[in-house]
């Protein structure tokens, strides 16, 4: 699970159909910088730090294996220690 | 799902037979820059902005699981914020 | 497998019902250097090396396929000899 | 799919069962510059573009899902245009 | 397939029940130059090249899809030509 933060919002209208109804967010991850696009379950808001899942397991988190997402938002961080 | 933008075509004559009848597509990633070849399944347009999948992700988005593609456009985006 | 080492813990309250009761640790790639998140399934503590597996097999190693996990700690590192 | 260069050959007499028989190739990927080895199905020969797949999508490619190789050339490019 | 090059040994004697008795070695990716853990299933040795396979595929060379290894060594390389 990569360590992201949540940094927009995405509108597509023309998209497949398994993605209709999803959340889609733009997270940025915290360790190379990248920015893309995940799902969210879990009700992140911006500014949030959040851990995100990629491929198959974003489906599963998704709930149904023939969705067209392959990345997901599974959670919010509280808190996160380094030592 | 990363974010990229359509820049071109591809043509292929001798390819594995379920790629037959789909439209290839080049797509530059915005993050990394990085240039390959997605399915596309939503009619997207040179210079759109698009959400790409990876993976068995593609297939499912095809509605072929033995599709020979790993990477489908899914979706056009209309607009990003980043806050 | 990835040769990472264990460097801390997160904590996250609001998450995807099957991650519940996981023990999640902050681990840190030895090559690239990147941090991520690695669900533990063998009592890894903080600053050991450990062995980390990423997609599908994380989802083996803890023992259930519906699991929104995508990467797992599966062995602690006695030794690693290089020639 | 990514665009590779087909730069050389690979020979290997102890390998995985699955393996015998695939015509194994060594592939340059024109965006990473990264080398590595995909079993062609397409009868693709030194120096052509080519398309490849990776992971379970290679396998479906190669026509049965217990093959030992994650990434096969699926596609001959005759032409690629960027605009 | 990547193309790697066996570097290492790695003990570990607390690990995921379903690595028991594989022989894990440390390999090094020709192209990136990493250093990550692959099971072997074709007897190499330490200095040899080596084909390695990565995800679901490893388990499938492995022979167990429940097996907790992601990466797996497939062949040894008796020759490979680059023209």
């Amino acid at each position: 699970m990569t360590i992201c933060k949540v940094t927009g919002h995405v509108w597509a209208t023309k998209k497949e159909d398994t993605l209709m109804g999803l959340k889609l967010m733009v997270v940025e991850d915290e360790t190379t910088g990248a920015s893309f696009v995940a799902a969210d379950v879990v009700g992140a808001g911006i500014g949030e730090r959040v851990l995100v899942v990629a491929g198959s397991t974003a489906r599963r988190a998704l709930g149904r294996d023939d969705c067209a997402a392959d990345s997901a938002i599974v959670g919010i961080i509280d808190n996160l220690q380094r030592k």
